[in-house]
């Protein structure tokens, strides 16, 4: 049973993401359907990248996922869909995908034209539910991907976050508060090996970009200064502010058993740098 | 596999939603279950009944819709089901059902008494759990619906929201905002045809109101004028308020990449004028 | 197909809740997901062991149940795997599952020790992802619960929540309020024949703590009395305050069609007692 997941800016208020729901198990009644969130902020392209760039490897290669968050339905962007050695993508051609698409060796995208995979009538506001949603349970019930409509050499590209790195610093930013208040910032990713860290390229080739002594490592966000990289929460006492590798290999800022984005009023953008030492060779 | 679906007001913060999975699964081990809502305000009827009627037509017709908005729970409203060709409903007599009912040919309701398709000991206050989860279960297992109880010749009926049509104007009101703000009006349903838009009965026969052309129709909310009915949220500059038919066919006021609710401080029961200028025959 | 829960305070903004979903699936692709709560308070563990004991019940015996609320996550607490007659739990060893076992006839305990039925390298900050899923899918496809690691024989255990009960009243406090604003409390749980009340232990051994007329019992919650025990919202004009018993047998505070919790300001840990006259033997 192949897996579909969905990802929007919809909310679970309204009947969208339900309606979108019975048109893929009308059309393919066998597939697994996973939510990976309907709470993106609305018409946030850059979370949703961030948020799909994450959760992707967790997935067979064999699932699609269809990704709705569409600032411009009903302008001329294009409908989407790309086949990579990660998974099958669905949605609008406005960089929601890019961040995946950097991470894989390979990929094949065509614009979605072919009227019989969509509903008989679009609309020009709910395209999720009209081309979206059935083209993803065609592709999950096996059509070909070259069915859908030409190919498309040219996807929207999305820059990626701020990082900038120079002798002894590493300059990002914050790019969301996650639910308990953890600053997820564009420092990344960072692997540990002992008390080492290396900082890679997280959006392409994945080269090292620099390694480093985690202990003396230092990190400045607002006009606070954090002392190392830890290793968890727990390294921390209660309430004290630390630096760690969140558990996509970015760098968090967090307060243990509390909030670091209440503690530090630091919002999407709130610039942060990561001090260290560079290792000697 | 039949798909079952579950709208609520119950949240997803208690374990109300997950209890009724686990009978239902219980019983009907290979159901498809999908959440239309549970975040309907608490105890509005009407918002539910809105939701269920716009969500239905995109399932197939051996879905079985368990709704539970009872604000009754524990009187003397009787529990019902209701089998109509566009699906089957499990819920309170209350008015839930009765605008999906207004749009089908024909139905059969039964009042829900057989308590061998019930928990043993049902409670005064969590019906969804006692009655409607397991009997809906049952329903998709294959129970016929005469085995719940005797027929039901009256259900409650829920009259449609307000709509009011002279010579030169329709009047409605603000049915609620959705997620992004924008406002979706009872003013419908409104089909687009070149340029030219016919607005027919949404609640009851589907007949025709009356035609106009789309380009010069107004509408007024509050102390806004809006000229045109657009045809998508992109024919307005970003920040603009635009009128437009919003996905399930009801005028919509919308703020393009914002929020129409926001910006004109409308909240449900807000009127709204559509004019027009009717088209010669 | 076996059922496997999931609850946790991870929310449903970010990716963590769909990426263990897609490692489930990715190991046992037949398990059926429910999702019990994702909107627990965060690090809230008595909150998620209230929620779970309440639901437990309504779930097939083979079900397997995972729970993260991790305050203590890459700290030295344990990682640990039940077996009961009542469900299977997989989780941080703080006591989330406490109330449940104290339940159920005989329980086994282990430590999750074994690698291979983790992900690779295990992360300290998100073993929701990293130890709990994988293991709580290995179980569901049939891993025996020996292979995972040692016995444990002393679990974190929680204390019960607060009740004391004399000649006349029996003192406890407010839970939470749920979705509705009703104050769940934990004088409980109560089960009625008739109009007669019985308060049974509902942490352990479900021992008859006393009996009493539900008719002239009292409940008294800051400077307000409620005089009876009512059967059901119903009985209270709209706007009334209220006690009855609740779904799940705890002594409940609601206002009908309103909020009980902003009627009273009450919050967790506001003081309830319930005064009663026994039943002459």
């Amino acid at each position: 049973m192949t897996i579909l997941t969905l990802l929007t800016d919809f909310g679970t208020e309204d009947e969208y993401v339900g309606v979108m729901k019975g048109i893929i198990l009308s059309i393919a009644p066998d597939v697994r359907l996973v939510d990976l969130s309907h709470q993106v902020p609305p018409q946030d392209i850059r979370r949703a990248a961030f948020l799909l760039m994450n959760a992707v490897p967790y997935f067979p290669p064999d699932t699609v996922h269809l990704a709705v968050v569409d600032p411009g339905v009903g302008t001329e962007r294009r409908p989407v869909a790309v086949r990579t050695p990660a998974g099958t993508f669905v949605g609008p051609d406005n960089g929601l995908f890019s961040w995946v698409l950097e991470r894989v060796p390979e990929w094949t995208a065509v614009e979605i034209r072919e009227p019989a995979y969509q509903l008989p009538l679009a609309s020009s506001t709910f395209q999720g539910r009209d081309i979206f949603a059935p083209v993803a349970a065609h592709l999950a019930a096996g059509v070909p991907l070259e069915k859908l409509g030409p190919r498309v050499e040219d996807p929207v590209w999305l820059p990626p976050p701020r990082l900038e790195i120079s002798d002894f610093a590493a300059e990002g930013e914050v790019l969301y508060a996650d639910r308990f208040g953890n600053l997820v910032t564009s420092i990344g990713y960072l692997v540990r090996s002992e008390d080492t860290l290396a900082l890679k390229s997280a959006f392409g080739s994945q080269a090292v970009l620099l390694v480093f002594p985690a202990g003396d490592a230092g990190v400045v966000v607002g006009n606070v200064q954090l002392r190392g990289i830890r290793r968890t929460y727990g390294e921390a006492a209660v309430g004290e502010l630390l630096a760690l590798v969140g558990s996509s290999g970015f760098l968090e800022i967090a307060v243990r058993q509390g909030s670091a984005a209440a503690a530090l009023g630091a919002v999407p953008g709130t610039p942060v740098t990561l001090v260290f030492r560079r290792n000697r060779g």
